[in-house]
């Protein structure tokens, strides 16, 4: 068979080959050879690289549930900011150190260039401080030199030992702060390799590193240029010649311009690096460093501690993209809705019986399933195991291919189901449609919809254990809602009174109190487009007693329909336990 | 400085390590050393395994537009579907041949598993055909054969041999119809090397290829399982050891469950495959399918003609993003709305000098810029020659860090600007506060965005050039509209009547009568969320006489909206041009 593949038009002579430039010759590499057997020391740069990147960047609140975010998960080095690049990130920095939100075992790492008085208002912003790393960068790429720094190599090298220097004279500033050093030679891979030894070399002897106080050298693709074997490479020469080694934390920053950050990391860390620099979900410049998240749950998946929490990942999904206002796409690693779905026969069919035989294998050994190594084909992890879920998705065609379900409930009716509900909703579709075979109208989509997550049309009808009579909040602008609340509870009619940060989190307080147990995962509202009166949709994900699902709610006021998707959820999971009860009593 | 990362609690003894199981061992690996200079073979699965992955599969007319776009780009082998297990995939099928939709360069390919009534019910779907692929596979991972099959090695082999000699068998029945094979031991990353390779070299030996008629070999990582330089090395290794390797075009279908697919596709090119399947912009199973679009732009980055044309890419995406219902992420490597952006001072500044230099090197030379070798920083690519553009983002933070431009024209006006619109406006704040300094109020935004994209609010003060002063559209439901609208137009009022799949593509025609050249790029609606009467906002983004940019229009009618927008982006592309023009006289 031919290979018909022809020339585009494409101007390629305005390119060249990365190694007619910047090649690394190291025919002896060891790195191919290696296995990663233990995480490396973690360096999270989403307040500093990840900000820096945002349309809008983060309030002071928003990098405040950042910064905990990172804690919480384990991250033990924080870059928290460019204190003198910016008054917002000094006063961060300062909010940091005067509220002593700093845990003990974490250290705070700030940014500067190599300019003389940015760096003593680097040491200003880090007053009080306990312990800090100073990250002190200069450009030694040949197109910087060439076109913004218009010099040659001693002068870049002159302002990296100038800067070295300053931020040594300038440490009685921040007396009583222990300082450590990071040295970036920024666009490192713009740079001859030879040079960036020098420059390294050169800063390291400034710092003169013991081995109680290291210096990190960190080697960053500013921009992602080559394979990332080239960048291993690399990183396995420098890792062979740089001064006093044993003093140095050899650290990594990979961008992803060519959607080879993750395997650069790997592979540099590989070629001996000691640390990576990144942002949860790949978040920072262009497109993005690399993705701490994915980097440790691969970790994972090998047997290896990746020294991270990664138990409720939806929860920090949903704490980044509120902090980062920017969505994490659905088939982002380990952390998208459609991950862990399956769509096909074969694949479901396989999935299910790798389930099966687990079950077995642990029933016959005695033990739990949870002590068994993980084994079920398509699912290369538990998906509990980082609080997610397997789906098996049913797809269901509409009659003569007009679209699938989503598509209908969109067009039709306006609703814009959240991708994670449209997978629950395909699966209901499909327990009411499994005799009619696989095609439905849209009528019937929306009968269905309606009969599993909105009230019945009849006020005589009681639909479940729960229905709002009325709902009035008010709120003193503290930050507080209170929420008044008639409700039938059964055949009960009750009122209470709930406060919360919104009306949602009052609202689960008083259902809280009737006795469902409930946490909220994720809630989305949309206005129905068209014609007449508006009116929103709300959709909330709730934990109802330990069952996971989804509620929906509608009404001309958003903040009732989100009562109302709560409402929904809720009665679905009473409905379904107590349907699950009547199978059982048969 | 101590590393002070502790344990988690994640229960990391359900893994093991891949090499433990799964190991290459090839000391001698010569693929780290080795370049890319050309293309590979590319083969585009979006018809198949991208849409067996979507929540709504694509109907007909979208499977259209997916094989249309695909060609037109210069793909030449495209598998379409699996004609064998969907009627739906059939009738497409059937579609291409007997609407003689196939170019005569392009082949097409099916897939299938290997039992008889599948393997005839494919060759049906091909008859008329030119030419056409079969792809036949069957799972031979060590879990699928304990779990699935429950088979041992001999079991997996008799299915393959079996399959394959079917396939030949079953030729008449596309008689006249050029045949060609590829086998795919299917989850191979899960298969022992050994096995995997006797496997091949078995159905190699039935299929007996020859140099006119080659045999494809597929090594799918259906699931991603290790680092990338693993794929790489079992990839050489299969390579050194196929038989009749010169018959053999050896292809890779990597997954991206890690987030290494592209660098696993780039690390096995180099080791010895021949060919990649993936999908645009990485759509398929779980977290995709590696990524065409990334894989053919790096090639381009390097001075290599990816054989396939990228120099309208927005294009590319806005029909993907349709086709698959699925956004293309904004970070997506050389796809996203934010990859060529720059927020950063240092950034712009360095951008801005990469331009002047080659500007000015161009004159010395007495060459045009589009002659030099590209060497802007922070820029790897030229952004014009993918049909985008380089954008300098000045983030404006409201007072008292509230939020962003785009966050309080969300909050304060339920205005959801799309990405680039957002990027777009900043600068025209950023024009317009240049003297005031950093900070700016709500209403101050509110106001520069109404003065820059809405009509004056006085009817006697005219905005524009054109204003709308009334339409009216009509449809007969054969897919075209009918457009009447009555115009402003300087001091004119005009009436024009004009057709189009859409009010917008109507519109359109009557302002290029006009003498604008006006050409559609994006377009988003969305209601108004909040009390009150329905209210529609609509965006587009227009290259108008040469410029790109966006408008803006609101109204009740969603259609009217959209033409609103339109008249708001060429009011501002006269204006523009109009106010260069004064300063050009000045």
């Amino acid at each position: 068979m031919k290979n018909t593949q022809s020339a585009s038009a494409m101007p390629i002579h305005k390119y060249r080959p990365y190694r007619e430039t910047l090649g690394v010759d190291l025919p002896d590499r060891t790195w191919p050879s290696k296995h990663i057997t233990e995480a490396p020391r973690w360096c999270a740069v989403d307040l500093r690289d990840g900000n820096q990147a945002l349309i809008d960047p983060m309030s002071p609140e928003r990098k405040r549930i950042m910064f905990d975010l990172l804690v919480k998960m384990g991250y033990k080095e924080i870059e928290v900011g460019f204190p003198s690049a910016s008054q917002t990130d000094f006063d961060f920095v300062r909010t940091l150190i005067d509220e002593d939100l700093i845990p003990d075992d974490v250290t705070i790492q700030v940014l500067t260039q190599a300019r003389e008085s940015l760096i003593n208002r680097t040491y200003e912003s880090l007053i009080g401080a306990k312990r800090a790393i100073v990250h002190l960068y200069n450009s030694t790429s040949i197109l910087q030199r060439d076109v913004v720094f218009r010099t040659d190599k001693q002068g870049i090298i002159d302002i990296a030992l100038e800067g070295a220097r300053l931020c040594k004279a300038a440490e009685p500033i921040a007396a009583g702060t222990e300082i450590f050093y990071e040295y970036s030679p920024e666009s490192y891979t713009g740079t001859e390799l030879e040079f960036a030894l020098d420059v390294c070399n050169q800063v390291i002897e400034i710092f003169e590193p013991t081995p109680e106080r290291k210096v990190i050298i960190n080697l960053p693709a500013t921009v992602e240029m080559a394979t990332p074997n080239v960048y291993a490479d690399s990183i396995e020469w420098m890792s062979r010649r740089l001064n006093h080694r044993e003093n140095v934390i050899l650290s990594l920053h990979p961008h992803n311009d060519r959607g080879t950050a993750v395997a650069a990391a790997e592979l540099g860390y590989l070629a001996g690096a000691d640390r990576i620099e990144g942002c949860l979900f790949g978040n920072g410049e262009r497109t993005g460093n690399v993705d701490l998240v994915a980097l440790g749950i691969n970790l994972f998946t090998q047997g290896i501690d990746p020294q991270i929490d990664f138990s409720d990942l939806d929860a920090v999904k949903r704490t980044v993209e509120f902090v980062n206002q920017l969505p994490v796409p659905e088939r982002h690693p380990w952390a998208g809705d459609l991950v862990y779905t399956a769509f096909s026969g074969s694949h479901q069919d396989a999935i299910k019986k790798g389930f099966e035989a687990m079950a077995t294998d642990a029933a016959a050994r005695g033990i739990t399933v949870d002590e068994l190594t993980w084994a079920v084909p398509y699912l290369p992890v538990d998906p509990k195991d980082l609080g997610r879920s397997y789906e098996a998705v049913i797809r269901v065609n509409s009659q003569s291919g007009k679209g699938g379900v989503a598509y209908l409930l969109k067009t039709d009716h306006a609703l814009d189901l959240p991708r994670k509900l449209q997978i629950e909703f395909s699966g209901v579709v499909q327990t009411k449609t499994d005799a009619e075979g696989g095609e439905v109208t849209s009528d019937q989509i929306w009968e269905i919809f309606q009969d599993e997550y909105l009230p019945a049309s009849s006020p005589d009808d009681k639909w479940g254990r729960f229905e709002l009579a009325s709902t009035r909040t008010s709120s003193d602008m503290s930050g507080s809602t209170i929420l008044l609340t008639e409700l039938r509870v059964g055949d009960d009619m009750i009122t209470a009174e709930a406060v919360g940060n919104g009306p949602i989190a009052a609202f689960l307080t008083v259902i809280a109190d009737q006795g469902v147990e409930v946490k909220l995962y994720d809630y989305v509202e949309h206005a129905l487009s068209g014609g007449g009166d508006a009116v929103a949709a709300a959709y909330v994900e709730l934990d109802v007693n330990g069952t996971r699902l989804w509620g929906v709610g509608i009404d001309a006021d958003i903040s009732t329909a989100s009562l109302k998707a709560v409402v929904s959820a809720v009665n679905r999971a009473v409905r379904s336990a107590s349907s699950d009860r009547e199978l059982a009593a048969v």
